[in-house]
């Protein structure tokens, strides 16, 4: 493993963005995935990730990119945030424009700045191999590339999209090498995901990206050129005492596109992609079931101080509330009771959980949401 | 149908009695199933059969018998029980002695007296057909005959005792009719079920008896003869200032049999019952299984006013709390919550509530039993 520390051009920009409706009643409009705790360690996903990657960089080389009406929320959670490193988006555009903002203002600062994405809102729990990771991520940027870290397959998913796996490049630790990539291609059908996991020639897109901040303007200005230039003007008045009205002006107009379509796959496509595969213990925390593998049980496991008795029961219980819960006969169960709303449903129609959001916005049970 | 009064003889006895812990979180040791509204109609079980009764008789010849602790509560429910007519039993102790208390204490005011005993806890929604099996049971019982009213299936039920069927004695109306009683018969498995539903030979016993209070007092001094004295000592306590005394002392020593044991299969074999077949849309919602039915629909079902949100889905939700209840992909779900506690189980596994609450008796977790 590499222990000599992280290219100093190096800066971490973590997007806190995405309400995560598919864990409802847990999340809300008002208190989305990150701001939450769904590992029981006591902080946010959120707060997690920020902690793991100051373990990488400074903090003073963090930048965080939120909701205006997250932001306040952000910055208590986040103590040692650097001042005037939250920035704060005054509506969501989606990830490039985030990203790209961030990398916008960084080039102003530091023309050789390196950045790395790194989400809100997944779980990470082998942080030695996320460590070596990131370390062969960045030495891959600075030497031009768009490297991505791409996590090796645990199970076949249909939720994920993946990465394919190129000719090596280099090997860093028993967990974690480096690979050209060769394409990033769309969550598959369970068989092919199953195929995947068979050859070892796929992984995981866990959507973190690590390059030069001049580079992802660049590639920016060909695939997005009115976002580039529109983030551009943002950041050139973002030390003035303009910022404000630039930002209001400027920022409705950004197109709203993933990164994954506007870096990404053009970047591969150039064959400009190297991807590090890691084993992370990773999750992206994106439903109940997703969500259950966090507490692997071959019962009835709980999450919150509820009293919880099973019979006959396996699945997951989550309540901070006081009420005895109590489960008979149901197999891989998903049971979330919060003070307003209780959800019942199973680990397989975890995705329906979306569903169930945008009915009850459709019969106007808004406050719940 | 037979529009004559009924014989001015005639008593009405309501044992109000059982937790009904199959209907936990509902039914609790402090609120048994008899004191709540399963319905839907604004009144409790025990209401609804002191209703039901006193379209039959002058509420003069209604008794009912509860446990010390309940009687404040059904008195309440009860406003237009006779004074008087309230027997409070000491302690729990089976339907017999309930049944045969009242008999005693009847048969010393009226020695022609005719009792009728009628669950507290049981629906049925076919009223007409009730009063003519009623008044059939009543003439039969006049004749010297042990009187039971059978209900027809509907289904074939393993949760029920059944009556096998003999000869026919008349026929009252197209929905009653009255027979010889061969034997009662205890839970059948369901193939059994099946046949006796197919045949038509055999009819749930809804553990309706009326007979002479004499007739009664004589079989149980044959079956039960200590029983027999115990009540009769009691009885003839009843309008004195020893009541108390002998009660305390008397009641305890009473052996406690279901009224089915004691009266009802020794009768059956001296060739002494008789049995209306009665169509009744009658249920003794035993669990929620059974509750259900009374809600029935392919949908989703909720009782109580909390807002529901099914999602291909099918069972019952009860609830009178506030939450939004959302449910998906679940198929004959049961959800009950209450202020304490939530149960979430199957029509399946209905029966299997009991367990749970002794389980959480187990535990220690009594509040909430």
């Amino acid at each position: 493993m590499n222990n000599t520390p992280i290219d100093s051009n190096f800066y971490a920009v973590i997007p806190a963005g995405g309400v995560g409706s598919r864990l409802w009643p847990l999340s809300r409009v008002d208190s989305p995935k990150f701001l939450l705790d769904f590992t029981g360690s006591g902080r946010s996903l959120l707060r997690e990730t920020f902690d793991r990657v100051a373990h990488l960089v400074p903090t003073q080389r963090i930048l965080v990119v939120t909701g205006d009406h997250h932001a306040e929320a952000v910055a208590h959670q986040l103590p040692k945030l650097a001042e005037g490193n939250l920035i704060a988006e005054p509506s969501p555009r989606e990830s490039t424009a985030a990203i790209a903002l961030a990398a916008a203002i960084m080039v102003n600062q530091n023309p050789d700045a390196i950045i790395g994405s790194f989400a809100a809102d997944h779980v990470i729990r082998n942080e030695v191999a996320f460590a070596a990771a990131v370390a062969e991520a960045v030495r891959l940027a600075a030497s031009g590339k768009v490297a991505t870290i791409g996590i090796k397959p645990t199970s076949p998913s249909s939720a994920y999209g993946y990465i394919r796996v190129g000719d090596a490049i280099s090997e860093v630790s028993p967990q974690v090498a480096s690979f050209a990539a060769e394409a990033f291609v769309e969550k598959p059908a369970l068989a092919i995901a199953q195929g995947y996991l068979d050859t070892g020639n796929h992984l995981w897109n866990a959507g973190m990206f690590v390059l030069k901040a001049s580079l992802l303007l660049e590639i920016l200005g060909e695939t997005q050129p009115e976002l580039a230039s529109g983030v551009a003007a943002i950041a050139a008045s973002w030390n003035t005492e303009d910022r404000e009205d630039v930002l209001a002006r400027v920022w409705p107009t950004l197109h709203k596109i993933a990164i994954d379509y506007s870096l990404a796959e053009p970047a591969a496509a150039k064959g400009l992609v190297a991807v590090v595969s890691a084993e992370l213990d990773w999750t992206d925390v994106g439903d109940f079931a997703s969500m259950s593998t966090l507490h692997p049980s071959d019962e009835l496991t709980h999450v919150g101080p509820a009293t919880v008795v099973g019979l006959e029961s396996t699945g997951v219980v989550v309540s901070n509330g006081k009420k005895v819960i109590a489960v008979s006969g149901l197999t891989d169960v998903v049971i979330v009771e919060t003070e307003d709303a209780l959800l019942v449903t199973t680990k397989a129609q975890a995705q329906s959980v979306k569903a169930i959001v945008a009915e009850l916005d459709r019969r106007g049970i808004r406050d719940v949401l």
